[in-house]
């Protein structure tokens, strides 16, 4: 694998410009009375200019109805009923035409984790990894037994209405949109293994055939990382996975350390961190990027620390040696206590560091307070020429929280 | 959670002294012609004593039938259908009285791994686990799709028949040991949530029982680890699951960094590491246990290293700071090319250290080299008076495989 090192340089360039003229230091940075920091990402894919204003007006829903848990504890409920994003309602299809959903949620503050797997028939698969991670939370079940923490297929649905969460039929939760992207895949698949058998009876050319059914938009995963006004974080993720995986499929978003991760500020850790990933499943289960990135993050500067995970722990891992094409990204959040240098020294406030980076060809954020009435939203694109897959995009801002207004 | 610190010092006390004298160091120390060493985890778990015999022998029997196949990678093919182990047929069998299993193989060279969760009517998970690594190692599927590394529940299953692994008809796999237990457990079951019904409605109270269903004996995981006398190293997990948990619950061993791990030499690692491990699942996959037990073994001193791992990373993890009973055992291999000081200075040897330690109240292990006829086995036992869940046992050998022989 080679990373176009000159595109490097520029681009590391480009992002420290924006990084410290603050052109994309658009969080407020200083609200008084902010409780929250909601960050959404809607996929790293690709999202076509055609369509920027819908996926951002998604985006901005999403954060807008973030729903909050106590003790602390968040879903992302909103996003999978767009038909522009992957995950629930709209999800693509699998090779057999069915939708099979993962997610995963972990909270920063028990370490607790939850996460359901190739789960059909549920339209919000992140609540039920959120009620496995609240009902683990509790203690053992009956006789002594453990509270499973992963739940899949048939089982994860069973035992998700059994808790309350309602199911949705499966017809329901194709959409116009979806359907015809199974069709239009369905299409080009046959036509490709007619093309590669006709061309070469060895199984080794078929499998070179580089073309890819992702060109329709939704390889989008959709994720959340969150921070509170006491600083304790939590993360979660939810897909459909890649359109026309064989059934039974399980991402990187239904898997401990692959989807998202979250961890408070401990004696071993300087900051509490909280990553949300998105991209080829498969990628991101190998190099275990979000704790990957979430443990770089404990280095003193955060945008050279992601911008190392990203190159060393995914473009050029050697988890991913014989791959030439690494697609992801992630959003990530970090903070820290922090006393104002001010004189009028009773602001105690949480520093707030919020990066995203992506070697796809673009990604959608957005980020919002709980206080604020609307969230900002953004398509950070790689630059033109650089190659998806090997070069990456990295971009951020900062943000306080201010615990003790100044009142 | 507290560690009985004063045991701790007495059993390292006792390791040192077995690991220094040799006691347990009875891996072959000078084999010449040897290719391969095996070891077998029977899983970490209770083993009478009464049963011991039987736990051995089918150690034994397992070590004795390892199948390699190429290009490196093992499977663990024979230990699933004995009833003495959980993994395969004989496996715990879930609440709903079914049998689904979870396994998983990594492959120390190409870091490839592959995984089946929740899968019911295959004998043998692990050869698909298998299938799938070296699928996805040939590289993309007809219009670029990636090949999957992780399936689960039916699709798992189909996948499974659709490239020639034979389907075991689910009434085959439950045997006369797996069905009383379960019947059993059922009773105990429901006989715990009469109790603590009647004593309390709260579900707090409820929740508290600590009576356990695997009284049974049947936590049991089965795990190898193995190195060629090239370096290479691999390992692979393959279980049941425990006893009486919800239908769909996924274990560490379907889980990446969980179950096993697998990782050869490199520039970053001074040596080629192979780690398998047993016990609760929430609890190694919480804890990532076999991808930490790895990592941890790059310090210069594997006893030392492993001995943290386990303390630190496990009992006292603070993943599982609610957790006052963490239940688990791992087998680590790790090695690196050796020169022989001697003076016929042609011998090219590896150096295989081999350890294993468990929080269980016993654990079984066993070993041979390919070119051996009869595998060793050895269950590792607490002292008496020892708390299993809150102090380990720890012990391991140094063997030589020697690449070019003296002749």
């Amino acid at each position: 694998m080679t990373v176009d090192t000159a595109y490097r340089h520029l681009q590391i360039q480009l992002v420290y410009q924006l990084w410290y003229t603050g052109a994309l230091a658009t969080i407020p940075s200083r609200t008084n009375d902010i409780s929250l920091l909601c960050s959404f990402l809607p996929g790293a894919g690709y999202h076509s200019e055609s369509k920027a204003k819908e996926y951002k007006h998604v985006c901005k829903r999403a954060c807008q109805r973030v729903s909050l848990f106590c003790p602390f504890a968040l879903t992302c409920p909103v996003l999978p009923d767009s038909p522009f994003t992957n995950a629930g309602m709209g999800s693509n299809l699998n090779l057999s035409g069915e939708i099979e959903c993962d997610a995963s949620i972990m909270d920063g503050k028990s370490l607790h984790y939850g996460a359901v797997g190739a789960v059909s028939g549920i339209n919000n698969p992140v609540l039920v990894a959120n009620r496995l991670l609240s009902e683990a939370q509790k203690g053992k079940l009956s006789a002594g037994r453990i509270p499973p923490c992963f739940l899949v297929g048939r089982g994860a649905h069973d035992w998700a209405v059994s808790h309350g969460i309602p199911p949705c039929p499966s017809e329901k939760m194709a959409t116009k949109f979806s359907l015809s992207a199974y069709k239009r895949n369905k299409h080009k698949m046959e036509l490709a293994e007619k093309v590669e058998t006709g061309f070469n009876h060895h199984s080794k050319k078929r499998r070179q055939a580089s073309e890819t059914e992702n060109g329709s938009g939704l390889l989008d995963t959709v994720g959340a990382i969150v921070v509170d006004r006491e600083g304790n974080v939590a993360a979660a993720v939810s897909s459909g996975g890649l359109a026309m995986k064989h059934p039974g499929r399980v991402g990187q978003a239904a898997h401990h350390g692959c989807g998202c991760w979250a961890e408070n500020t401990s004696t071993l850790n300087p900051y509490s961190t909280a990553v949300s990933t998105s991209g080829c499943g498969e990628h991101l289960i190998r190099t275990m990027l979000a704790r990957e990135c979430s443990s770089a993050m404990q280095c003193e500067d955060a945008h050279q620390a992601l911008l190392e995970a990203m190159q060393n722990k995914f473009i050029s891992s050697p988890f991913l040696a014989s791959e030439d094409c690494v697609l992801g990204g992630v959003i990530v959040l970090r903070c820290c206590r922090y006393s104002d240098a001010q004189p009028s020294a009773d602001i105690q406030a949480i520093l707030v560091e919020f990066l995203w980076s992506h070697t796809t060809e673009s990604m959608c954020v957005g980020y919002m307070s709980a206080q604020d009435g609307k969230a900002k939203t953004h398509i950070s694109r790689l630059p033109p020429g650089a190659v998806a897959g090997q070069s990456l995009a990295i971009e951020g801002g900062v943000c306080r929280l201010v615990i003790s207004p100044l009142n």
